[in-house]
């Protein structure tokens, strides 16, 4: 499948690089095109590597992942252009972590709303799913790198066959189908962005990144 | 030990049966004296079990549990009066969840503070401690219910004396050393709190709430 990864950071490097892997063609997007770090990745890949801007990359893709910082993605979206973004499924992965007052950072959008429904608002013509925000991204395509892949990734957005499509996705990442929670509609997102308090209090804590959510019950 | 239960709901009565069992004295405190759902629960234990205003309650607590809804935490507490808490151990397991807008509910703190920093704030004198509130009540006092106790309670404040006692509390309850997880100061609670959007969503999700978090890590 053709692929749209926006973001040219730590998360989109690795989410392009696993698609690759598994056969996708991907451009990776950015604000300009030929942005040095975009260009780095593409030439540690094969032809199905490229990167453009990002409405290039959204024209590209028949699905786009969001793998810009969350504080930047309505914009980045915006730039995208809307209608190139039409009808399609955005993997939204994106926090909105502001960190202008230093540590802990805080959630410019929380509670009331989240990042994922505001997206979903910007652009109601595009399919959002959120997922994969609640985690380190080296385990967002290795799940199996802790206690054997036995922990949870949540998905929520608000139709039906955009998510099945994103949960296959995740299959291909390496999730067993146990571990996948659907959890509703886009509101979801609210919950799943909230965790970022402490998820970034428990990497203090731990000294790590490397750990996930499990959900436990009988 | 003498323990005040501040609360007459279903956390207050849980958290109350388990300290009787345990073999505390336990003084339910509420609004008023004479409060229903308080006699009822002393009707139902042996003379170890006693009711009457918050400020009765804290005056004879050596150690105190705020199991008061979160929306009127603070006004309970200064109704128990900051004389009566000095210098206690202040166990704070409630949420500030707003319902006034229905569901999902709000919380009326967030991001940048939280419940148990608001209360530590306010009576700078009392060692507050945030824990339990991240699960359903039964399992706060019984673990063990699900998947054999395996999963986590996390625990925060600014006294690591008082963690400490708070950590025995728990362990009293069922909860194994390597479950109780310790993330630091009373900012913590910010984090601990801001799971409960995703924990009323999942409650929805599974149709129970008897589920719990788990920190799974290599």
């Amino acid at each position: 499948m053709k692929i749209a990864v926006l973001g040219t950071g730590m998360v989109g490097s690795t989410i392009g690089t696993k698609l690759i892997e598994l056969g996708h063609e991907v451009k990776m997007g950015s604000r300009t095109a030929g942005n040095e770090k975009a260009k780095t990745w593409v030439s540690k890949h094969s032809s199905k590597a490229s990167q453009g801007t990002f409405e290039e990359a959204a024209r590209f893709g028949e699905m786009v992942f969001n793998c810009t910082h969350g504080m930047a993605s309505i914009e980045a979206l915006r730039s995208a252009g809307s209608a190139n973004l039409k009808g399609k499924i955005l993997i939204d992965i994106a926090n909105a972590l502001d960190f202008s007052k230093g540590m802990p950072p805080a959630l410019a959008v929380s509670n009331t709303t989240s990042l994922g429904e505001e997206i979903q608002k910007t652009f109601p013509d595009v399919k959002v799913v959120k997922t994969l925000n609640t985690m380190n991204c080296t385990l967002m395509v290795n799940p199996g790198s802790i206690a054997g892949g036995d922990h949870n990734v949540f998905v929520c957005g608000n139709d039906e066959g955009a998510k099945n499509q994103v949960k296959e996705m995740l299959k291909q990442f390496g999730w067993k189908t146990a571990s996948i929670m659907d959890i509703g509609d886009i509101t979801g997102s609210r919950g799943a962005e909230m965790i970022l308090p402490i998820w970034v209090r428990l990497m203090g804590t731990l000294g790590s990144p490397a750990f996930n959510f499990k959900i436990v019950k009988n």
